[in-house]
């Protein structure tokens, strides 16, 4: 419907109008001519693109932690999906977490509390333990549409894994072909330095940013990156904030890896001073993990961004009320953790990194949305405006400024983590599913609406494993015969008890 | 026209019938009907492809140097092509040379000798001096369809140009949008050992080897990309040979910059230990700049590929005949620089990266065409099958195994690099400009009948330079206004003479 | 005694005769005149230098495996030190291990089997778990001498220590001024390798080799120096094996780290592909961990003593006859790990690394014995050769040549990791407390003569760390008070339950 | 004479008296006494220290640029020493400059210069161009107690040389046993980079910023060590400005090269924002090559110190009072290059380095004069307390602060880049070639009483060169016989020309 656009794919861009029927892109040329009482947008002198794929949110989410276990996220699908609609993101996949373990039960709470949403959603599974049902667990969940799993190396004592069990989470993975995710951070260091900082007197906001160094995330990368090395598997680096890590996924690819890096909007476009404001509401609101770090630290995010060692754009979108914060008004460990940008991420991305051209247009849609639906599976159907395409389609005016703000924002959150921020560049109009849910700063959605999307297992990450395997069992057997153990005289002194 | 394969673009694969019609792909999808009396090419178990772009060969080239400076490369337009159309690459990109320094002379010889082409080509045009004539040619030829200029750090006193003349050069192609090309070896060490190694007595092939450590290319690509970074201009790193440029090229891409690796087929397939060879001719082969390293630097440049560091895959496909190398009889200075390649670069490649798993057929197709595409400028109508695209397709049976032999193979070369190795995978049929010109092991070409492509400047990699340049100069002014002098106080005391 | 040689310390070298008395050096300088009756070394051509000190020695160690737990290293304190002497070692420094987890056990048992010592020697204590006592028992040991202690990452389930358990460890030991020593290999990761290479068929040594890649040490190196950057401590990391293990430290010490990096003899003076070989007693006697590894980190290693970032050469001789390795004649894991080395470390150093002149007299010097005794505090008594210092002096002729084999050696060991390879340069003369000891290939070794040397905590690795913790602390104080909690408004709408 | 001390040196400390006689150490010890007559200093809780030495200083030097060539800098060879020894340092080794190139004329005129001095000294020799005379002047030099020479990559058209000219000088340096020192940053880019920043309007200081990023410094270093590399010769790196230049030479260091890392004080410890000063006296002070950088860069430095990356600190004190400076009042390019340091070098590195406990007291002396006598071959004459040595000597107080301004310093420049610093620990009394020069704040100097210090040729670093060489050259021989040429059938069909 969007007519006279520049259409920018990822790989290329040109002026199209792009003609969409029964929620698929139909066509896209010059000249086209829209069908009888179908819609048009005038997309002239404005950028049509694929509409953006978040792959890190947690909406609905049972994150509290300390006292307040049942702290649950305050967006939930409908608001949640809202608020991304609203800016450009058409599709996203969700953290499903386990119920005490359960993977199963875990799945099926989360597909339940999805069911009033009004934008297509996939799923992610975290891993948090290890035994025989996760495993089985896991291959099952592959067959309902999950082709990831995620496992923590933070958060001691309640979802973090150790490195046995990151192996086996790993090797079940790839034998499913499913991407293993990562959230690096050294458990035992950051459990060592939250106590130590609340015990110094730091128990307010300032003490979670004292209290986690780039040094644990930067550990924690290496760690990851060489166990999935070993076990030759494909791995996803979430919400990387540290100069390090980026350097760490740069040397990974130097060695021949395959791994994706994400970033997440906050971790070069927000202000990490707020966490040491005097008013905790405000303070509060900047908790999350890893922590937003200093400009140095974001630049070079944003130049890994540029450079592609990162692959990805996401968010992280944990939101917590102020209220919902108070749950740490005397220990920073309580403060639940997470930031909004579901809504803010295209805006955010495009104003750090297109503006002051770092990326281009083209690089913007692969950040935001190509790459997200490659890496997960759900290529050419999303990430792409072609026929055949879920018409998941933005208007993007690269001229038109906004200001971010709580007061105006579509989340149910009462704060905004980039309150007061202009941006430059807005999504106009976005088409979910081939109608148009948001234009003219209107939402037009019914909840219910969404669909789940279900993720194939062994998508183009997993291609040539087995041959990659066996190449390294020849590259470990430099003196004998690959594959081969030696043949080996034992000796004429072996006694009994050794035969 | 071939149908029922699966076909392999660089973003994604799946089975379809792909048609054919003037040149161009009319459509690609399942159960397409054939137009009547059109050739059908059965690709049932094999995959469809784009054709392969070599961006880097010198045929009909005069690359002669020492006593012999008429020197011209073995194969021309025709016999080169024909190659080519065997291997399975349907364009490329040749590199014209000035004539004294006159790139617009030198432009008018290679269109001329150009001209009995059997396929799609372009040109990169060489500067290898720096003055106005230079810089008002480089505008003149940008117009004419070149839009990449190629800098030599090496060739002292031929080719080679200085730290001054690459800013120059750098700088005049960032304001023409054309993409500088480096070849990176410190020039004056180069001269140094060389020299030295001679006098040693080291007169054969392997003085060349021996004179031209892997630390030159190391320290020239250093220095090419910061100068880049300097002038903030995208840049193309040829024929990456040694694992230090690898990691050098790693490294920019972790500061942000926009870069470009090129390995050549012969830098991690070929057998470096040949140019000790006691036979003359078997050892001059072998000689081309870089040289052909050994096994732990083609390790890592396939790591480079594998991992994204490097992104595509070349030739350097300069073919001298052992006649023509006998000019270096006495002299290793003084043999044609050059191996082959053109014919055999999809092989070597699928045997060397996907074979072993180190790659996907997607990426191959995104380094030995799409990428190159991308890259210069030329994409969509290059590197992907997709409607209106040219039909420049291969079809590749991944089951078959051939020898690859001087005996048999269709460049004018009596010697081939590859002599005697087997390699499984095999490019069956090649559609160039929509004709099937190779088919069961024979070609079915017509002089004249490839065409100039010219190369549009201003591509993807050139996109936000000017928004960059300015957030560059912005952070050049930590302290004073940016974009302002700093208004000063010069002082009472300021004698006469001062003011 | 020695006179007329040149004097090599680490500092620098000069002609001199050196005068001794009850144990000591007396004076150095030309043209001294012997006491009378005191013995004299013409050292005419030949270096003197200060005897060798061995950091990393398991004499009279329990270290069986598996299922044969009660097996002890070949070599007493006996056999062990008259090898060493017979090579120009004088002192070292022993791992004392705990008794089931008891560090004060461990060090009686120790401290009586070093009672037959004929040369002086200190401890180190490997610390593998974590509780009171343990904290306890590390503050008397320091009381008692013992200024190091040793932490495994690898070995699971029998020495390993996991993350939270080295930080305490790390934290512990800076409060008592003594040295953090890392054995870094991923313990998770080699358990997981070695079943899996185990129940490939791969029983045999290589199976060794094959399981611990080198990828496991480069991930433990990297852990624990980023561990110790958290910690604020200086940390020792021992027996590097890896090119990547060389590369972490010294992306350790541009962070400005303390780190001191041992290598040992083996690392870069064996031959990795012995542990192939058909012979059961010849490949089982290559078995130590990390793994002999292959060239190319060997020349990685001797790159990195040449260049600094690593310190010191020691040996891990852990001496296991033919027969105590034929306890893993069906299993590599139950194969005692370790090599000897204790005579052979300084025959093999020069000829790898003097000879060839990667490094100078005086670095041998630093390397062997100097940087041992400044790490472990007992400099200038011993690595030095002045006035005052301990008279452990030996006698080096560069121009002679022997070959090293079981049939020869000192050791009690029944084969000889570099059986059969000549190395040119010998220690011709050992003092040791001022006495002859080693002269015309006879030793004059008499039992218990031998002193235990105390070892005293915080030496220069532990000047100024508690200003650097004060500044660690600022820099993470960006936006606040150093030092000062915010003080906060926590809001007017705090609950009573709150609060 | 200090007695009651501690005696810091490099290699340890220990509180002792030290007795001095004809100017030189007698002995060091406890309860030493002191012969009649002889001055007693008090340096009780006071540490005693070599007196420190300073390499890379201009005294009385034609540094002038642009249009007034014969600016000379304000410090002569009277009035700086007075400063140096004020602030602790009895030797400095100064930069000779050729005249017109020639060498041997322009060590005459610094000779004669150097008449007045106080202290002792010695000179490097810088070479600026290449041919005969210099070969053979440097030959010369290096006979009349010259041991290392200059090389410049900066200074296009006056002091700079090209690649060619430097592999020429490492060379010929590396035949004489001559340390090489390069002064890191791209000519050529430098060049342009001035100019543009002149025409666009910043012709004040601020352009000397502008005009001359890190990158330009990375790239030189870079470079330069990797000519080091090729020519294998140990290399000296002035004036580390960026934190790329220290992880360039990290990166040496790791592949095994000798190279020395120089930092100078104002690099670390001066406030790189006051060259944006409005006013013109004030920002003109710190114009300097490379340029001082922002605290980021500052921070890697002092790690590159602390974890001994880098080896010495110096002040490349090339002063230019306030009047000289306004040689460049309305162009920058023609402000004199330099800053003070020789005075406060001490001070503001105890400051920034030990106080904050990045290094220990030894540390310090290592790298304030040890390391700088080791260097260059005057150890341990020079920077060592121990018998024989010469008795320059400082007592230092850690308690003592004060604050640095030009109205109290020694130099004749009448700014001070540190005005207004407090800095903690000052040296107390200055003991110069045994007599006290400085003490309760006085000088007590006499011209002519300082020295030429000869400084010989074939230092530690150029041990075992030759055998490098050797192992060099046998690694460029894969696969032929190390030395040897292969020998070749040439082909049966050589033609008469051919041979």
């Amino acid at each position: 419907m969007p007519q006279g656009g520049t259409v920018v794919n990822a790989e290329n861009q040109f002026v199209a109008d792009v003609i969409v029927k029964d929620g698929l892109v139909e066509s896209v040329g010059k000249n086209l001519k829209a069908p009888k009482q179908s819609i048009v947008v005038d997309a002239t002198g404005k950028y049509v693109m694929p509409g953006g794929i978040d792959p890190h949110t947690h909406l609905d989410a049972e994150m509290g932690w300390g006292s307040k276990a049942e702290i649950i996220s305050t967006d939930d699908f409908y608001s949640g999906q809202a608020a991304a609609l609203a800016g450009g993101t058409t599709m996203h996949i969700d953290f499903a977490l386990p119920i005490k373990g359960d993977l199963a039960a875990g799945f099926e709470r989360y597909k339940k509390v999805a069911k009033k949403s009004v934008m297509d959603y996939g799923f992610h599974m975290a891993v948090t333990t290890w035994n025989d049902k996760v495993a089985s667990d896991m291959g099952k969940l592959t067959k309902e549409g999950i082709n990831s799993f995620k496992f923590f190396l933070a958060y001691s004592g309640s979802l973090a894994v150790d490195d046995a069990q990151l192996i086996h989470g790993f090797r079940r993975s790839k034998e499913l072909g499913a991407l293993p995710i990562v959230h690096c951070e050294n458990a035992a260091a950051l459990l060592d330095a939250q106590q130590r900082t609340f015990d110094s007197g730091f128990t307010g906001p300032e003490g979670h940013y004292i209290s986690r160094p780039a040094v644990f995330e930067d550990e924690g990368t290496a760690r990851a990156l060489r166990l999935a090395q070993y076990v030759n598997v494909p791995v996803y680096i979430v919400h990387v904030m540290s100069g390090g890590a980026v350097a760490e996924i740069a040397a990974a690819k130097t060695r021949g890896q395959r791994v994706v890096g994400e970033a997440v909007a906050s971790g070069f476009g927000a202000d990490e001073a707020k966490i040491w404001d005097p008013d905790f509401k405000v303070a509060a609101q900047y908790v999350m993990s890893p922590p937003i770090r200093n400009k140095e630290h974001q630049r070079q995010i944003k130049a890994g961004l540029a450079g592609g060692v990162l692959s990805i754009v996401a968010t992280d979108h944990a939101p917590f009320n102020s209220t919902a914060k108070r749950a740490g008004l005397h220990d920073f460990r309580k403060i639940p953790n997470g930031v909004n940008g579901i809504e803010e991420r295209l805006h955010v991305a495009w104003d750090e990194l297109v503006n002051p051209g770092l990326i281009t247009p083209s690089d913007f849609v692969r950040l935001m949305s190509t790459a997200v639906a490659q890496t997960y599976n759900v290529y050419p159907r999303k990430g792409l405006i072609a026929p055949g395409s879920d018409a998941d389609i933005i208007v993007f005016d690269p001229e038109v400024s906004h200001t971010i703000s709580a007061s105006t924002h579509h989340s149910r959150m009462d704060t905004n983590i980039y309150e007061g921020r202009e941006v430059k560049g807005q999504v106009v109009v976005t088409i979910s599913q081939g109608k148009v849910v948001w234009e003219n700063g209107k939402l037009n959605i019914q909840e219910g609406a969404g669909r789940f999307v279900k993720l194939p297992v062994r998508g183009p990450l997993f291609e040539g494993l087995d041959a990659l395997d066996a190449a390294s069992v020849a590259s470990n057997f430099p003196y004998g015969t690959p594959g081969q153990p030696v043949v080996r005289d034992l000796g004429t002194t072996a006694s009994k008890d050794e035969l």
